[in-house]
């Protein structure tokens, strides 16, 4: 035919689009004529067709059908937890694309597929209980034999819906046979995560999102085996939390009466993610970005949108939370008390990010309150600061803080404050070396809201490279560079954010999707296979394509990472030398 | 309550987010108690909520009911277009958000609406003639008056359709009162375009779009006042055309057999267009850019997906016409005929881009062919685009190439040639200073696809501000910048373009919307109103940010402009001084 039949995997690559010569009647699939039955294809992929790739993995050569009725066996299949993520996966398994884009048949090592199809797995827990935390044992082992039942084995529930997740990636759809088959029998699979925290920042307080939004957001975090929703649910733009001692915030701080959040939305938001391996962990935005607080209770706040903003916020609208007003601390106290309920985890956001000094040093109930005291404007900030993560500590819970409080502020944190660190990733290396532990979301490479210009009432700092992040550089970034051993345990792991100026649920998942993947193997997977070998952007995107492909499969609206030819003929793009790679 | 509220204006901002003590539970809209009915709330926009802005209006200050059984009155109201017109208007007239995020009330100038509806709109056109080309006349009247009769006035059919997109955008929805409403009666609208020609790319090879995904995409380019489908619809990477000569080049092109535009389907696209006052033009990618016309006819291609692909394409698959191959012309003569039927709009494109030199030079079909006929491949590249061109011609079609064609390879293009400038805006003084006229899509403000990377196998080249355009970006590039009268006249128009390396029905919305909307008020508004006087971004934002949720209203996925805050209060955003501005 052409030059490059020689090739065998181009034989698989051409044949995609060579099924039939009645092209607009054809219902059915006919087989790629140049791929004879009984024949092995070609498979070039070094990887499995697994996303985030696991820690350790072995496969055969053999192909096993499975059962759409297939059958998850045991005690611990009827934990409520476990049996609910069956009902999902038992759906998730079995969707299929009668054209698909992906070179399908890459993963068919054997076209006589066995004669048993795979009915059963086994699902065993060591534990039953379900409390998660940063320190869940997440591991699973899963092994998918030639015949016979499969096993899927944890620690806890939570290990098993990572695995349910894994053995679903290993169903493939064969459009030839109409029938769903797992490729590369037997597997064997030993899987954990390289870092404990793992997670997202979603931005309800710019842009609402409703409860099905926020659901449909962690569905998709579960499948990519993230497991924290960092809740940013208020800001200054808008207060949608309805709080129980002051209604007032919401009915005057939200958009409107739509767009808030409940006591009941938290609690079945929380249980949902929970069902799904996820944390939320609410952040209380304070004592900066705090417009939206005084439109119910004017006191608490400062330089109330003080127009023109410039000099007040590093955005519009101005305002800050009165740190010299003793109602102040009893509304952020007794709101924490609120959280501190509502929000199970462990972990508590205390923000302090982004404060403006002139929006206080401008506001006379302040510098009164200085004057009397004898006291600077940076003690008393601290005071507030420290008084209101002490609070949060009381209630037992860990304190994250975003980086300004230890590097810019330099307040004497405790130990045990976990530092978010965001302006850039140098930022890692300053918070490790003074012995604290971070969670790392640096703008430079896992900000994936930026990179649309330059809203105009949003000044970013002109960060060097604080544009789009391409999934290739969000793929790229090492969080160990230039660190020592013992500064590299203090990373606890990290979030992609989605800051809300200009994402909302009309874009959000083509900002997410498929760049947080890309993140969210870095944290699953880590840098390095167990042999020691670096995990590169040239095998991921052999993998990243058809997990982008699956993602769009399950209903995400991602965006694709290349052409389509590309995406149906990866080794035709993606070939080295690439000097682009 | 606080500091701001001096301001009348911040009183109707902050109303909205103050609607009720028990927001949870509300399900009517009580009246922002700080807006006392009666009295006139303060209305800061100095344009009304049109996109785009209509040429000549002049409003009152009264407000007037809108029936929602509104009734279209005369003769020219049962014309096919225009009847189909009024059922989708009578749809998209009557769209509520009972919690916009707009600030509705600016635009209510009387909170006493009249007594009598507005139930009756009368059509009137010139003529029934319904052909629809370039010099189409789609102007058009509309008055509101105080009560009775609307009365809509064009010359065509054409004219009707963009006055009821204005009528349409006339009636706001009073979430208070649950009633439809126009604001401002009496109104007397007199628009037309200031350009003729107002388009969009759309790539169908890169990516696939099922034939309802162009529908949407031909919706929303009528509701923004474009008139132009240019549909690329064959590239390397696929061939979704099903020839009926040719249908092998589909059956083996295409990425498979649902991935495919039929004879039909393309009538019902350009059936479907026309009936919105949108014209479909036709790109023949050829001769570059054509591996997938080599799976279905081998001898037609050159150098077809050559690997490593580097030095023969600009991005893979490598693969373009064999110029000197006898088939190739009677193939490519063949498909105009066929696409000279199927396409009725007197345009034409007949492409021309990107071709790469090392592709033919290494075929060793075409240099026996030059020694043979001691040619120089220069030569017979010209030879054999100009042969193409000439044969669009015969059909009595204008011909459409990319900006190479003259600016790179000189060929002698008949001056009725229209040359359609990519590469960069410095292209339109070029082509224009050489007497042709031109279509204008540069890159550097008019390339909506571009922003997110350099994709792996995409290397564009590294034109300066090549990367996202933002829509104030968008919005501020004058075609005319540099250009003499003369040449200006040249300008026909312009299109934005949505190239498929990294778009497909999963992202398109977003990355057009609302920048492709900047772009149209562009071309049909123009630079300056009829008293001379610039329109500018700080008054086009105001518009804009309704316009962007009325779009949403509308199941348009367009991304959000800035924080919500800044859609319910833009006059605390985007007041001067900006720094951005």
């Amino acid at each position: 035919m052409h030059a490059r039949l020689s090739s065998l995997l181009c034989v698989v690559a051409v044949a995609l689009t060579t099924v039939t010569a009645q092209p607009a009647s054809a219902a059915a699939f006919s087989p790629p004529s140049q791929v004879i039955p009984g024949i092995p294809a070609v498979n070039p992929v070094t990887q499995p067709w697994i996303w985030p790739l696991p820690q350790n993995w072995e496969r055969g050569s053999n192909t096993l059908k499975v059962s759409k009725h297939i059958r998850f066996e045991g005690r611990d299949a009827r934990h409520p937890i476990v049996s609910k993520a069956i009902k999902r996966y038992q759906g998730l398994m079995f969707k299929k694309e009668d054209y698909p884009m992906i070179p399908y048949n890459w993963s068919t090592t054997d076209y006589k597929p066995s004669r048993s199809s795979l009915n059963t797995v086994v699902i065993d827990t060591k534990t039953a209980d379900d409390h998660l935390d940063m320190d869940t044992d997440e591991s699973y082992t899963l092994t998918v034999p030639v015949s016979g039942k499969a096993v899927l084995q944890a620690e806890t529930v939570y290990g098993i819906l990572h695995g349910l997740e894994t053995l679903s990636q290993l169903v493939q759809y064969n459009p030839e046979r109409r029938s769903y088959y797992i490729p590369n029998v037997p597997w064997k699979i030993s899987d954990f995560p390289k870092y404990k925290h793992r997670g997202i920042l979603l931005d309800t307080s710019r842009h609402y999102y409703t409860i099905q939004d926020i659901e449909k957001f962690i569905d998709t975090l579960s499948w990519n085996k993230l497991n924290v929703f960092h809740w940013h649910m208020i800001d200054s733009t808008s207060f949608p939390y309805v709080s129980k001692k002051y209604p007032q915030l919401s009915a005057k701080g939200a958009y409107s009466p739509r767009h808030v959040y409940t006591a009941k939305n938290i609690k079945h938001i929380v249980q949902y993610a929970k069902e799904r391996g996820v944390r939320v962990i609410p952040e209380m935005e304070a004592p900066g970005h705090s417009t939206s607080w005084g439109y119910g209770i004017p006191e608490i706040a400062s330089c109330l949108n003080t127009q023109p903003y410039f000099g007040y916020t590093v955005q519009p609208p101005a305002g800050q939370l009165n740190i010299a007003h003793p109602k102040t601390k009893e509304v952020v106290y007794d709101l924490i008390d609120e959280w501190a309920e509502l929000f199970p985890d462990s972990f508590f956001h205390a923000a302090g990010d982004e404060v403006v000094m002139q929006c206080w040093s401008n506001d006379t109930y302040i510098t009164d309150h200085l004057q009397k005291n004898n006291q600077t404007l940076m003690q008393l900030f601290e005071e507030f600061v420290l008084g209101m993560e002490d609070h949060v500590r009381q209630k037992d819970k860990t304190v994250m803080v975003w980086q300004e409080m230890l590097l810019e502020y330099h307040f004497s944190l405790p130990k045990d404050t976990v530092i978010q660190v965001w302006v850039g990733s140098e930022g890692v290396k300053e918070v490790t070396e003074k012995g604290y532990r971070t969670i790392v979301s640096a703008q430079d490479f896992w900000y994936l809201d930026l990179g649309f210009g330059r809203p105009r009432s949003n000044p970013y700092p002109e960060v060097q490279g604080a544009g789009f992040n391409h999934w290739n550089r969000v793929y790229s970034y090492d969080m160990r560079a230039n660190l020592t051993k013992e500064e590299a345990d203090l990373i606890l792991g990290a979030e992609a954010t989605m800051w809300g100026e200009l994402a909302d649920p009309n874009n959000i998942e083509d900002r997410l999707w498929p760049r947080a993947a890309a993140f969210a193997e870095r944290l699953w997977s880590g840098y390095e296979n167990p042999e020691g070998e670096a995990l590169i952007s040239s095998d991921a995107i052999l993998r990243l394509l058809p997990w982008r492909e699956r993602l769009v499969l399950r209903g995400v609206r991602a965006g694709p990472l290349n052409q389509g030819f590309c995406t149906r003929n990866p080794l035709d793009c993606f070939q080295p030398p690439n000097p682009d790679k």
